[in-house]
């Protein structure tokens, strides 16, 4: 990619996040054990993401990942689908953060995101924020995490 | 560590995260650009997460850190000073989670966290939750991650 000839854009403009919308991402593939555990030394070093013996006396009985290693795994899926792409400026926040159940190795995680709300940006008037409520769940249709969140997308033209 | 002679609990109990008590952890070392970029290609790619040069023309004007990666330094100083130690069983939620100013190549992150609130578990009566609110700074004190914790702490002497 050089200066002189920029990809165009991809994704879609914040007037396409209209509520009521919603949109699907994954699986992943299968979560690994080794993942889970070297996600955990470096972020969430806590036995039950870390140490698998050290898990067995914990309330899950066994490793699962941490919750950051959830979420991350849940953008990540967001963001391979596309939907926002090159259009996206940043998340301002996130609400109400559950996680009902754990996600253990060899789940698959799937995600939806369904649009609730949509405003032009007071402080950037070439942007716009999207709300959203993001739900991500296991191969059994569990859900193990959930938010609200809350997005900044250029606008059409911008 | 045997299964013979397992090492004594570090950490507190939950009765000892009474309202009021405030901790602090950092600050952690600089923030490298390639440790910024390293992350945001595992988990979160944006351009101004990854590429020095498309992040010129994001509202940044430079590349940033994820809010993932904020979250997870934030977790991990936490951790790593460990007030909550052995005795943690997990998070149980998270709100209101804001990203008020950008993390750049070079930020070293502080983190204080204060308890608003604890009361025993219903569900796990051995266990108990812990409310806080956790402020993230950087060098120059401004606030860059704020968030509301929900954790399950076990209780004294389970």
């Amino acid at each position: 990619m050089s200066a002189d000839s920029p990809r165009p854009r991809v994704g879609h403009p914040f007037e396409y996040f209209t509520p009521g919308r919603v949109f699907r991402a994954g699986p992943s593939a299968p979560i690994a054990l080794d993942e889970i555990v070297a996600f955990g030394r470096a972020w969430d070093p806590q036995r039950f993401h870390v140490d698998p013996e050290g898990a067995k006396d914990s309330i899950y009985g066994g490793i699962i990942a941490s919750g950051m290693h959830t979420m991350c795994i849940m953008f990540k899926l967001l963001e391979l689908a596309g939907e926002f792409g090159d259009y996206f400026e940043g998340g301002l926040g996130a609400d109400k953060i559950k996680w009902p159940h754990p996600v253990r190795p060899g789940d698959r995680l799937s995600v939806t995101m369904e649009v609730t709300g949509a405003r032009v940006s007071r402080s950037r008037p070439d942007c716009g924020v999207v709300l959203s409520r993001v739900t991500t769940v296991n191969q059994d249709s569990v859900t193990v995490l959930t938010m609200e969140s809350a997005d900044l997308l250029r606008r059409k033209g911008d």
